[in-house]
């Protein structure tokens, strides 16, 4: 048996999975943070050290290791990552024998190990929205294509970020007597315990809150949504209709209108109660017949195990 | 003759009007921020003292005064507010004798003081769009209606900050392919020297802008709306009708449909060179026939006098 390390690094955990080459999960960990722009090298080393430490009970040596991490695209961010798998091939901490050629060293964004973790292999498309979003494919040839990923201010359209502020907005339009009502406005109060809809101010800007806390009021307008409130049912179809948009642009520049394949819905906001899934799929599948539109089959850090096994082929 | 003193305290700066009871202004002086909630009561304290200073050249005695604040609204806000004048009055520093009833101190927000300075006199609304946006009114009863003022997250619709967004998001979405071309790229290219439209992301997220940063980047889409680019001016036309949905949710709500009555706009958008005041007055008067869209007669500072004067006779 010849064995391999898979790494999902993101902003709230690491999960790293060791893999034998009949593509059996051997052992799982799962640790803290590894997004190194924002937490610093050291802190990441140590988030993805006491992964592998986890998923790694006992001596066994690793020929590949593939390390999907958030934000790494840049020639810049691969030669930070590979200082960091040289510090572990150093480390005396890890019960690992490690017999890595560098070409077995395998370096990406989050998004290529979520498609593959997704569909079981590296063709299709995943489209992974939580409290970001971003669109990735990549076809028969090698060829990839991404759509979004700009981030909470420059894009992540149908995002969990963008529902809960574009719920807040609405709440505040319905409120000032420019929109029609909707009961996003009671919601709002009950969930945040606010006396008026005016202290949302109080709660979005004088809290320090950031980009994940807001992001986690969306379930508040799915909620709202899968009851029937037409303006809530207003910003999940906007958000579908941006991330079948962001889907079709990848489709037309890497595929063929008519080729079949698969699309994986990655991220939380695809678990709701209003069926954002549902009304995902049938619009792409209304443009794009021979497209199927699948749950991820397995786990961003299975994948990056299968991309560390193609290395050992 | 007696005299009154008229302030403008916002997040940039501070101005103060020396008036008298003919409505003349005597003196004028500026200083530094005061925004209280953002900078701290001490700080707010030294700019306001330092703009009466910069007014009030020789002794002379005050019998009213008003101050316009920006985000003041609140009673626990006006609160505050009376504690700094309380402040002002026993300080040694200004030329002043001061003999104000306390029913001669008139603390309001920022917006009125930008109705009756743009106007003239109390009745009207005014369409303050800078960094931000709110639109406020006032008829002749008295009453008053806001619409919008909930800041960068919540609301600012037309505001330059969601100009500018919106203009890098559709410079981004033309990049990726899901919308149409638009000479937005290039120009954003060229202004921030960027080697290529994704280095956006390192000028936006890495380099630590705030709003105002990012606002300040509104005359790039005006220039490039200006010169026909259809994106550029299709984020113009977005902007200005979110500003007449406003307003005319104001008129419906305190005035009659066929009320005489002026609209005044306020601040730095309304200067551009794609003509939005052209746009916003052309929409406002095929729906309010009698309706007149002007520019600021006189600024903020100069609409707190007048208030303050109200309150001698």
């Amino acid at each position: 048996m010849r064995y391999v390390l898979g790494i999902d690094g993101g902003g709230s955990k690491t999960v790293c999975v060791l893999m034998n080459d009949a593509r059996q999960v051997i052992g799982r960990g799962e640790a803290g943070p590894s997004n190194y722009q924002s937490i610093g090298i050291a802190a990441t080393l140590k988030s993805i050290q006491s992964a592998i430490h986890s998923a790694v009970t006992s001596m066994v040596t690793i020929e590949a290791i593939c390390l999907g991490l958030a934000g790494v695209g840049r020639v810049t961010d691969i030669e930070v990552v590979k200082v960091l798998v040289q510090e572990l091939q150093n480390s005396k901490l890890l019960p690992i024998i490690w017999d890595l050629q560098p070409s077995n060293i395998v370096i990406c964004n989050d998004a290529l190990i979520a498609l593959v973790g997704g569909i079981g292999h590296d063709v299709g498309i995943v489209v992974a929205v939580g409290t970001g979003s971003i669109v990735f494919g990549r076809n028969h040839q090698g060829d990839t294509k991404r759509v979004g990923g700009w981030g909470y201010i420059l894009g992540d359209e149908g995002s969990a970020y963008k529902i809960a502020v574009a719920g807040m907005q609405a709440a505040l339009k319905s409120y000032d007597g420019r929109e029609i009502s909707t009961s996003l406005v009671e919601s709002f109060k009950q969930h945040l315990r606010l006396t008026n809809i005016e202290d949302l101010i109080e709660v979005i800007y004088r809290r320090g809150w950031g980009v994940k806390e807001i992001a986690a009021l969306a379930p508040i307008i799915d909620l709202v949504a899968a009851l029937g409130d037409e303006v809530a049912n207003k910003i999940i179809d906007d958000a579908v209709q941006e991330l079948v948009k962001a889907t079709s642009t990848v489709i037309n520049a890497i595929f063929n209108h008519d080729s079949v394949l698969e699309v994986v819905t990655a991220g939380s906001v695809w678990r709701g109660r209003c069926k954002m899934h549902e009304r995902f799929a049938a619009s792409i599948i209304n443009n794009f017949p021979r497209v199927k539109v699948i749950f991820p089959r397995s786990e961003p850090a299975y994948g990056a195990g299968l991309l560390a096994l193609q290395k050992l082929s």
